[in-house]
């Protein structure tokens, strides 16, 4: 039986989540995917770093038991109170790093400097980290070429919703000409409680109470979320490399529930929409910007902490995909997505090197 | 360059729109998937059967100039004015035997024959023809995984919408629950004109004159045609082998304008659905009826020639796939999209086959 050995890096709610499928599904997806999972090393900001290559690798139930602020790695065999994750990445035996650290929409970092090592060090990389693949995907894709591994990267927009590997797998033969999307479930609340009759501060004040809204709700309301989505998806599926001053944006708190009840009155619908599309010569233009909806639209229905995007195209008009577009399990669901996405490009080649992992196949 | 030869079944819209696509984008597709098609034989009821196996097989451009109904293979070289279908699907050396003729819902001839005949010749099949697939589908593809070839389908539900493809291969390591859909386009012009205020024969009668009704609307207004369509997406997420009697049916006649308003005022839209759920006990629930959604129902807003499947799951609850539910051109993309299916599953193992087809390599 083949097996994937990987390596969490941040063990925050998405890769403590993917560690419960494992832990909890691990023998059914063995027998439904043709592969197992082992995790053998988990790095942790708070928690530190803990490694184990041997045997059956880290035992993931006894951590799950843990609450989240309390983990502490360093007393545990194999502990260390340092997330040590350069060292992690670079050194321990694994297949697929799977990267899972806060989003920072600047520069990427730490978590680009966290995928590079890992591609570097010859591992495939699965993340649900927006910055790192927004800002500098197609060079991170490159890499990866010249190192023979994949970045696969499901999770960045819309949880484990497959919009990205649906749009890159499922249009082969005819041209996607360009996009729009509804991709920030806070957005869609405090539309939402517009429409209802809130001000605007009042309807970000309740999605705050209710933990549907950050302290700080700026990249969900002014677009910034979005935005990165958007050269994501354009970095797909059109081929583009945006850059975040290539993508005007323009967020919700520009509305006013009166303009949200007048346009309601006519049948529209507010919605934050991302969008691109290839202009005539070529070139990409994007943006994010609210726009009224007619009721017919694809995404003028979409609301609440459903997502979706309508991709434009030749032979098939709109196609559109919905679904969560954020959640614990969703998103760790996106990781296993990933590896599944890696196990078909690589596991057919591979997959005759049975009990071993395809670094230990590597090292002979 | 790997290509691979068809012979068309079927020469009416779907089939003429394929043809279409690979005389007019044949080089460009060769260059984006890395094989070449080959169109070695034509059937048709009306025009009689056309095979050419040598240079660059049948010449499409002067076929697709003569306008349908006046097209006489008689007149040409290779011709006959008997369809010969069976001659066609057993004799004449083709990789894919690509079937459009009429759908049969009792019991799926000529077309299930024509399939039956493709598959026990060692020719792969793709097919818009929702009858055979419907009534025999797990048969069909039990007896193509004999043969060693395969069965794809995705035309049979929303033209080229790859509501088929998706589910099968875009939702590993979860799992399917059930599914709802919104599958008809004529039901749904017909819903729309009553919630304008049409009555239901006026509405009929409109829907007759703008061609998107047939004279005889029943397979549309009564259901039938979802109900092919549940047992054709209950088989591929559900494994379930339903036969009509397992799916019990009600049509959008049973509503009238007034049911509609009622629903409207309460913010209800009445919608045909199509759904599957798998019970408790492991067996499948099926039914075709309308039901009248609210306003954040993922398939409420589906109108038009939109249609689409809402999927529900374990880990990322509903995933919805809206598209164009018909259309010549969508639907010949389904038959391309069957191809490029059948490329990838075959084509790694062959591509060092160089020019010749994949019938010609079995041959030596």
């Amino acid at each position: 039986m083949f097996r994937y050995d990987l390596a969490l890096i941040g063990f925050g709610g998405v890769n403590r989540a993917l560690a419960e499928l494992i832990a909890e599904r691990g023998d059914a997806l063995r027998a439904e995917l043709g592969f197992g999972l082992r995790v053998v090393a988990i790095t942790d900001l708070r928690a530190g770093s803990l490694v184990r290559t041997e045997g059956d690798g880290i035992d993931l139930t006894p951590l799950l038991a843990v609450a989240p602020g309390e983990l502490d790695f360093s007393q545990l065999e194999g502990g260390s109170p340092e997330p040590r994750n350069e060292w992690v990445i670079k050194e321990v035996p694994a297949d697929i790093v799977a990267e899972a650290t806060f989003t920072n929409p600047t520069d990427g970092e730490p978590a680009l400097s966290h995928l590079r090592w890992a591609i570097e060090a010859g591992k495939h990389v699965c993340t649900t980290n927006k910055g790192p693949i927004a800002l500098h995907g197609p060079a991170l894709r490159e890499l990866a070429r010249r190192h023979g591994v994949r970045v696969e990267s499901e999770g960045t927009v819309m949880s484990g919703t497959p919009v990205l590997r649906t749009a890159r797998r499922m249009f082969g033969g005819l041209t996607v000409t360009g996009f729009e999307g509804v991709m920030n479930g806070t957005s869609n609340y405090v539309l939402g409680r517009l429409e209802a009759g809130l001000s605007f501060a009042d309807a970000v004040a309740e999605a705050q109470a209710l933990g549907y809204a950050e302290a700080d709700p700026t990249a969900d309301v002014e677009g910034y979320d979005v935005q990165l989505k958007v050269m994501i998806l354009a970095g797909e599926v059109l081929g583009a490399d945006l850059k975040r001053t290539d993508v005007p944006c323009t967020g919700i708190s520009s509305l006013t529930a009166e303009d949200v009840r007048l346009a309601a009155a006519e049948g529209l619908r507010w919605r934050l929409v991302g969008s691109a599309v290839r202009r005539a010569d070529g070139t990409v233009e994007a943006r994010v910007a609210p726009v009224a909806l007619p009721a017919e639209h694809p995404l003028a229905g979409v609301s609440g902490p459903t997502n979706a995007v309508a991709f434009h195209t030749d032979l098939l008009g709109t196609v559109t995909i919905g679904g969560p577009g954020a959640g614990r399990t969703e998103t760790a669901y996106a990781l296993l997505s990933d590896v599944i996405g890696i196990h078909e490009h690589t596991g057919g080649a591979a997959s005759g090197f049975g009990v071993k992992s395809l670094q230990e196949a590597r090292r002979g």
